[in-house]
């Protein structure tokens, strides 16, 4: 608005000759006009807002100020802006016809009509023919108050989040993950993240209920509290992990956190829309139903029945996005479109995009959907790719994952102040943030006691102590509350969401780095390979490759717990030659009847492939790409792929070295470089380094499935 | 569609146990929900022809198919899904409430209301309260039939090509100008550009008015011929250009086409919008205005205005357009925001949509804006980013580029079916292509004439015949058309737009290769120096520019017309060292009374160039960045950038040469390494090349001005 009064001044020269005479469908077209200079005010707003913390955040880079991250910083902006349009810039009138429905028109309050066309006559003239006007459902209406004209400030549509923005963010999770340490960890993290989330969400919405009932006239019901909790449990990757990978906190810390939020917003996502839709079923049932419970047989079915839905959405939102991913890498195998790396980079974005929203129009949930595309992409399409298409897709989705990050943070800044639907509540706020560190608390301990039973490498309590403190809540938990805000115990629920996401992005974000020195938690743990590495950047991948020590199928394979050897060796014999031109060939894996077929499905590129082990590290290595070795700077975000690079000369040969005692296996020696080994690496594997829990994983998890069988 | 009825299968299995019973907001649930799989169901249609066409263009480049291009092929796919979504799937069902303003309510026909809040009681139940729903303003409705249901299928709003789907086409067109020859012909582009889209403009409504006359049923008023005649001007350098690009026609043919054609864009809108305002007015003022002509006085004021109106959108777009670029190229350089590449792409992204959302805010017009400032980012912003940047931002702008112009074909086919504003005329679209066939040649021929009248290069008979050719209609015209489907004119407006894009995208543009071979125009001009290019690539520009043979600045100041030369030495002398790091110093340059300004505008960085005259090429060697050294296939739309590099060692010194013996300049050959100048190089400058047309510029065409002196 403030943009609006210094450009009406610029347009008003050439617009002033137009005023004057103002004939019969000129307010119509100024009408359109208008509301075409507010969308453009309203998106100038937020781009000026990402412009200010893009520079800010450089300039706190340059001043290596580390006490507020970017995504606080794009709030806090986001705050005093939305402050500014609230108080300081002159309201929109916006007019309204209010009518009632005639009892004769076959609508019902069920069914509202999905547009409504309105005639208008011209009063000053009886024979003019009437002017008809379309106007289009927008939603149900809780308060006619003339507050609803602020809506036209500054903000949009709740579908913009899901629809737009949160794709590239949770596709670009998935993509950039550290997949090596995230399977080595696997168990853990789908513990985690499936029962850690669910654990939370019930003892968040529990204490909430107790709570709720010392505050009467809020319209709470259980079923709310329940959602509360399930919108609330998705904890936010981006802070403190920014922080994490500028420091070089422990690869392993790092994957738990990284790991666990990431699957944890998908858990989250799918269990509030369970909640929602057994609420929903359940509330419409028993029309008068209030703070009491009801018939717990009833209850009971329901809540099996959700179960089951919150299951069939997870595995057929995975089946959709694993087999999309796996389409990709087919196309970009068997076509030469690599010749081509801007129809290459197109064809990835569009296929990637495509599962997000046929998951959306399958009525599964599209950001799981797109996460599982992104991993799929990752390791099997991204080794068809050519050099270019790998710098440019990881380039294009952090690019897009950078500016919808900021967007979101700086709207929840915004909306503060401009969004209407708010409701406060300070009580609710203060025992809903004690709520949630409970709810943390019952999720990190005691599944942490648990797998260290299981587990060779145990989870430190300084470990413990850190995830705890990683629970930061961001866009997806914001993005949850602010899709439905028709009640006021919606309403409250964004309210205090807003709150505890500003409260522990700025605060908790702040603290991260005393946080880590007060816990000893190890900090620039491979700078000095990283080093070694960024003076001799290698071109190809295939160099970087054939530098560190590249360890053999065999001791790969040996390193992981026995579902997950399964699904590995499945993965390395027949997926991996399948739908990548990777070795070995699908001609020496099958059996001698499939020969045709296996002869078909190996393209020449394939065969000619030198058979070294190495080829099969490309997948992991999704960081020896060109622009590594373009710029010696390293990009922030992706600090978690050149620990890749590492990885193998370290961790991978560590894990090895662990193991090799037990399966007597020497080949993982067979090529390496002793220079490459350095202290830290070897060090690292002996030392307070989480390893695999393999005994927990196959007793108590069964999780390694979903990856490989039920699709 | 069809999507939809796959995708209802599977999510049937997951939604059918909540069917069942039916509470009391169900329904309105479930509206929100059709609408949001229609809407994906929408999108992947087109995500789904993006992909069809993508893998198709790959495999027509694979097997050297060029009968059809890229646009042509979007476009056919497009039509055969319009079909299949029209006549073989579903309709949906959408209900209207139809109502009648009161006489006693306020609005009138020219101020409807914003929005429509609307009561529904529950009949079933009296004492229950009522429902509210609110419905917002689409726009005027014309024809109240059932065939508006059809809108739901596969359409979007039109506002969706101007805000997001042209800037991104507009922009890469200014950013990867290949400016050197651009500004070489800057006279003759301007000319055509300016006075040839009026001309053109003016003849088409002139003969089409003619025409309309024998088909007195059609609705046209003179100003809706002269909108025609605005909209259909604008050409499109897409198709046509791929297929230059591919053959590596002369460059100066390519320079004066899409020079051409670029700048046209620009001014059919504003022509377009002019038309539109002084339409409006004068429509307005004259309520039966039919098919005569009135009072002549009051259309010459009207005439005069929105000439005046005119002018000053353009100038005001400008004005914003290369402000924002140089505000840009600031805060590159006197920060050191290049340190971090993706910061520093994410500032240029946002930088340079602000500028289309300012113009826009300030309601002029944002293309035109977003041009220039794609120009200036070019010449200035591009010389300050990270050598990684540059890749980044040119791959970015190259995929949105090739992603909206395919989007925006894709719905040109699919609207033919889908669309239901569509009014087809048979003989006013034949007329209409009769019109401008000889529009464009009233636009080519004379000009040309006039032109030759001044150039020592004359523009060839072939050449004419080239640009007569390559007067596609495309993405601009389209967008254009639909903006605006209220009256029959402009129905019918749209879908002889249709017909016409169909037509010369597909036939003209198909029939490219066989047109230029016909016209004996040389095609494979630099192969050879390409190929030695190729064979040796140099992973940083300054070694490619050392490499070929730079030009002192004064040799390339002489190059240029007078005021051209004004305007090149004030940027080389003070913008370019203000705005970049480029040498000379502003202490050096500027009077020795602003020394302290100087000294304050000059970074460190700066100073520390070495001062070699290649410097200043590097900013129109957009080329030599990374992502050329990296892979050694061309991506084929922007063979006008590799050609720059051929550019400073061919034509560069060859124009050199040209104008040495004028001058007595020797500069130009002080660092030229023998071995670069080829053959073809030399040969270049003495025959068909068009260069400068001085004499011509500086007499008729007052054009650099804006470009410096009008800020």
């Amino acid at each position: 608005m403030l943009c609006l009064g210094i450009f009406s001044q610029i347009s008003l020269i050439f617009a002033e000759n137009m005023i004057s005479s103002e004939p019969i469908d000129e307010k119509v077209e100024d009408k359109v006009k208008k509301n075409h200079i507010i969308d453009s005010v309203n998106m100038l707003i937020f781009l000026f807002l990402l412009i200010l913390t893009t520079v800010t955040i450089w300039a706190f880079k340059y001043r290596r100020i580390r006490f507020l991250h970017e995504t606080g910083l794009a709030m806090i902006y986001g705050l005093v802006v939305g402050a500014i349009i609230r108080y300081a810039s002159p309201g929109i009138a916006r007019t309204h016809f209010v009518t009632t429905l005639p009892q004769y028109e076959n609508f019902t309050r069920n069914d509202p009509p999905d547009g409504i066309w309105l005639s208008i006559r011209d009063r000053s003239n009886q024979t003019s023919r009437n002017t008809t006007f379309e106007y289009s459902y927008v939603g149900q209406l809780y308060e006619e108050t003339e507050d609803k004209d602020l809506e036209a400030k500054a903000t949009f549509d709740p579908e913009v989040f899901f629809q737009v923005l949160l794709p590239p963010i949770i596709f670009h999770a998935g993509y950039s993950l550290k997949r090596r340490h995230f399977f080595r960890n696997l168990g853990s993290i789908f513990l985690y993240a499936f029962l850690g989330t669910t654990v939370s969400c019930f003892v968040v919405g529990s204490l909430m209920f107790a709570f709720v009932q010392m505050m009467p006239y809020l319209p709470f019901s259980f079923n709310d509290c329940l959602f509360f909790g399930a919108i609330i449990s998705a904890t936010d990757p981006v802070t403190i992990l920014a922080v994490f990978s500028d420091l070089k906190v422990d690869v392993d810390v790092y994957a738990l956190i990284f790991g666990e939020s990431v699957l944890n917003d998908a858990v989250a996502i799918v269990l509030a829309g369970s909640v929602e839709k057994f609420m929903m079923r359940h509330d419409g049932a028993i029309e008068t139903y209030s703070n009491t419970g009801s018939g717990p047989g009833f209850e009971v079915t329901a809540f099996f029945k959700s179960v089951g839905n919150f299951l069939g959405i997870f595995c057929g939102a995975f089946a959709i996005g694993s087999s999309m991913g796996c389409i990709t890498a087919l196309l970009t195998k068997f076509t030469k479109i690599k010749e081509y790396p801007l129809l290459e980079t197109a064809l990835f974005f569009l296929m990637s995009y495509s599962t997000f929203l046929m998951a959306e129009a399958a009525e599964l949930t599209g950001i799981v959907a797109v996460l599982f595309c992104g991993i799929t992409q990752a390791h099997y399409t991204y080794n068809n790719l050519s050099v270019e298409s790998r710098g440019r897709t990881k380039q294009l989705f952090e690019l897009l994952n950078f500016l919808s990050e900021n967007f979101i943070f700086s709207y929840i800044g915004v909306s503060v102040f401009t969004f209407s639907n708010h409701h406060w509540e300070v009580g609710f706020i203060m025992l809903a943030i004690v709520a949630i560190v409970i709810g943390r608390a019952m999720n990190v301990y005691p599944l942490s006691f648990l797998l260290n039973l299981g587990r060779k490498q145990k989870i430190t309590y300084a470990y413990q102590h850190m995830m705890m403190f990683a629970g930061l809540r961001g866009a997806i938990a914001y993005a949850l509350a602010i899709r439905n805000t028709a009640s006021v115990a919606r309403q409250t629920m964004l309210s205090t969401t807003v709150i505890i996401v500003l409260f522990t992005v700025i605060v908790l974000g702040g603290c991260t780095t005393p946080m880590l020195s007060w816990l000893k938690i190890r900090v620039g743990v491979e700078d000095e390979q990283e080093m070694h590495h960024f003076t001799a950047p290698s071109p190809s991948s295939p160099h970087v490759a054939s530098h560190v020590a590249p360890l053999s199928h065999e001791a790969r394979a040996q390193e992981k717990a026995r579902l997950v050897r399964v699904w590995y060796n499945f993965d390395y014999k027949f997926l991996k030659p399948l739908l990548t031109n990777s070795r070995p060939l699908l001609t020496e894996t099958l059996p001698t009847f499939c020969m045709p077929l296996a002869r078909l499905l190996t393209t020449d590129e394939q065969a000619n492939t030198p058979l070294d082990e190495d080829k099969d590290d490309d997948s992991e290595l999704i960081v020896a790409d060109s622009y590594y070795s373009i710029s010696g700077h390293q990009s922030f975000q992706n600090a978690d792929d050149e620990e890749l690079i590492l990885d193998d000369g370290s961790h991978g040969v560590a894990a090895a070295a662990v193991h090799s005692s037990e399966v007597n296996n020497s080949a993982s020696s067979d090529a390496r470089p002793p220079d490459r080994v350095q202290a830290p690496a070897a060090d690292d594997a002996f030392t307070g380094d989480l390893g695999l829990g393999d005994h927990v994983m196959q007793a108590r998890v069964r999780l390694p499935g979903p990856l490989g069988d039920s699709v």
